[in-house]
């Protein structure tokens, strides 16, 4: 008989379903604000995580990304793709997984899909960024683009920030109409709108997160009133934006990683001269972020590998003592480590 | 109940004991000699690859990095991390997975263990190469270095290049003892020796594997006689070298990837001015490997991306009808690609 893998040999995998389950067994809107906590606590030590641009591989329809990222105790990294076209065929615009690492060893400590990690960390980040800089007491939020972040940016406004009503525009009635009916009886009014502007009434956050590959303009400058914080999530990617150039002149602008920024954000529209605040800045208390309520401020979200290496390492501590896991024969381990040859040779059945 | 996952949302997964079992049902021999094959395949079309140097965190003790590459139809990239004090601990130098991705959707069509495939491809990728570069007729191999990728290298050598003795060096003899041991009865002649020297005596071909993280002198000018072929695959990154710069300096240096290599191979000793030949102009016909039996050619190879995309495409075709894979629920896949939340919000149980 075949030796069986050693304990070494396996590494913790959370499935789409485990995922779910955790989720559900802890509670989304808890798990939302603990990955908010998360976030914002390594956004503190910013500085000394080793940070590069994600490295992406292009093709006509779409791109595959990876971002890796490390506090030189841990090592993590997301594989995602993003391919707006793939829901014309019942597919996924974003699946993503992801993976954390011992920085000592090397050896991999946690598998993780990360397609539904994703959208909670995202919506997290968004409504933890709007803490610090969206007007206080905000009740109200727009959320234009109703398509699969839309539920859990709102759920994550609500946990973290205290808003109380949504307001949703999409230009298919049919992804309003989904988003409002997930949404129901989960403590938000939620009210679905025909045109953008009637979806900015009385809001004090506006959300964007549209999924076109292509510079659209789903706000104009004529629609944004004094005082508002826009939280721009849908621009991501080269010539994919959603803000008119003029809202960017006139708002203070907040990003995650500038080189990374510059590449996929809305401020690709701008001179590189252009000032910018460096989120994690705001967060460690360096600089401030909201300064009056005139101030309209743009939070230009692209994500950051370090947003997904706070959301593992947050399920890493979430899974431990549950069933929401597997283990994963993923590693060779031999006895000795350098018999790999004679692992294989024994292992002939 | 919560609703099954669909067919999409499955990933096949080749675990390290179904890696064992498919190369066993396969033979060894037949595996390295199909990886050459497909390896010598992409190298002739080296051209029509997105290529990078890899994306490597390095610390204090180790590195962990990742390889991507694409063919514009899948999308490859393999984790591998190089922790040479790891073995002290009872741990493997190196472990890797990789995965192969659809270029066109994103979506990931195999996860695989790597630490066996990387030793099953580099054996492979540096015997394909000596059928280019090493004299003709050889039959004697030296192995220097006896660590986890010798014997895979030894093998690969008589599968493919028809080498019928290898000459095994370690400074550890207890290595030289387990490789030799685990050669028995595959068909090679197999002298261990206790020297350096000793084992370059009538070897036509020099492996130099060996895994300290520092620059040594492995083999030093004098060792070196005319007309052999050295296939040096321990100098693999920054500050990690084998070869004494002499030798060098008397070589024709063949290369997998200039702006990889000359980070992380032996040229590294180099002025970048150094006149060096990229193996796949080699396989491709475009440059002539070997002139004469006199010359001295150097395989610098510290294992390029293509080499693993290479192998997960070969291992795709060929766990299909067998059953050394699993099926991992690693992507998120609702009925409605915009409906992720009603996803999750239909699995509370």
């Amino acid at each position: 008989m075949a030796p069986q893998p050693s304990e070494l040999a396996f590494v913790p995998f959370v499935s789409v379903e485990h995922m779910m389950g955790l989720v559900h067994h802890i509670g989304i809107e808890t798990v939302l604000r603990d990955l908010a906590t998360a976030i914002e606590a390594d956004f503190k030590r910013w500085e000394l995580f080793d940070k590069t641009p994600r490295v992406a591989s292009h093709s006509d329809v779409g791109v595959i990304e990876l971002m890796p990222t490390s506090d030189g105790e841990m090592y993590g990294f997301k594989y995602v793709n993003g391919h707006p076209k793939n829901t014309r065929d019942g597919l996924q615009t974003v699946t993503a997984f992801g993976l954390l690492a011992d920085v000592d060893t090397g050896y991999p400590k946690l598998l993780s899909e990360m397609t539904l990690l994703t959208a909670l960390r995202t919506a997290a980040t968004s409504a933890m960024a709007a803490r610090h800089l969206a007007p206080r007491g905000a009740k109200c939020m727009a959320m234009i683009g109703n398509g699969a972040q839309s539920e859990f940016q709102c759920l994550a406004f609500k946990a973290i920030c205290g808003i109380t009503e949504v307001r949703l525009y999409d230009n298919d009635p049919a992804a309003t109409a989904k988003c409002a009916r997930n949404l129901a009886g989960l403590g938000l009014k939620v009210v679905p709108c025909t045109s953008g502007e009637q979806a900015m009434e009385g809001a004090q956050i506006i959300t964007t997160c549209t999924a076109d590959k292509q510079n659209a303009t789903i706000l104009t400058d004529n629609m944004i009133g004094a005082g508002v914080h826009i939280n721009a999530i849908g621009g991501d990617c080269p010539g994919k934006t959603e803000l008119h150039r003029d809202i960017l002149l006139r708002a203070d602008i907040f990003v995650e990683y500038p080189p990374q920024t510059w590449i996929e954000g809305e401020i690709q529209q701008l001179d590189q001269t252009h000032p910018i605040t460096e989120l994690w800045q705001v967060i460690s208390g360096a600089t401030k972020g909201r300064r009056d309520d005139k101030q309209i401020t743009l939070f230009d979200s692209v994500g950051f590998a370090i947003e997904d290496f706070s959301a593992l390492r947050y399920i890493l501590g979430a899974i431990q003592g549950t069933g929401f896991y597997t283990q994963l024969d993923m590693l060779a381990d031999p006895d000795d480590p350098r018999d790999l040859f004679g692992m294989l040779q024994r292992s002939n059945p």
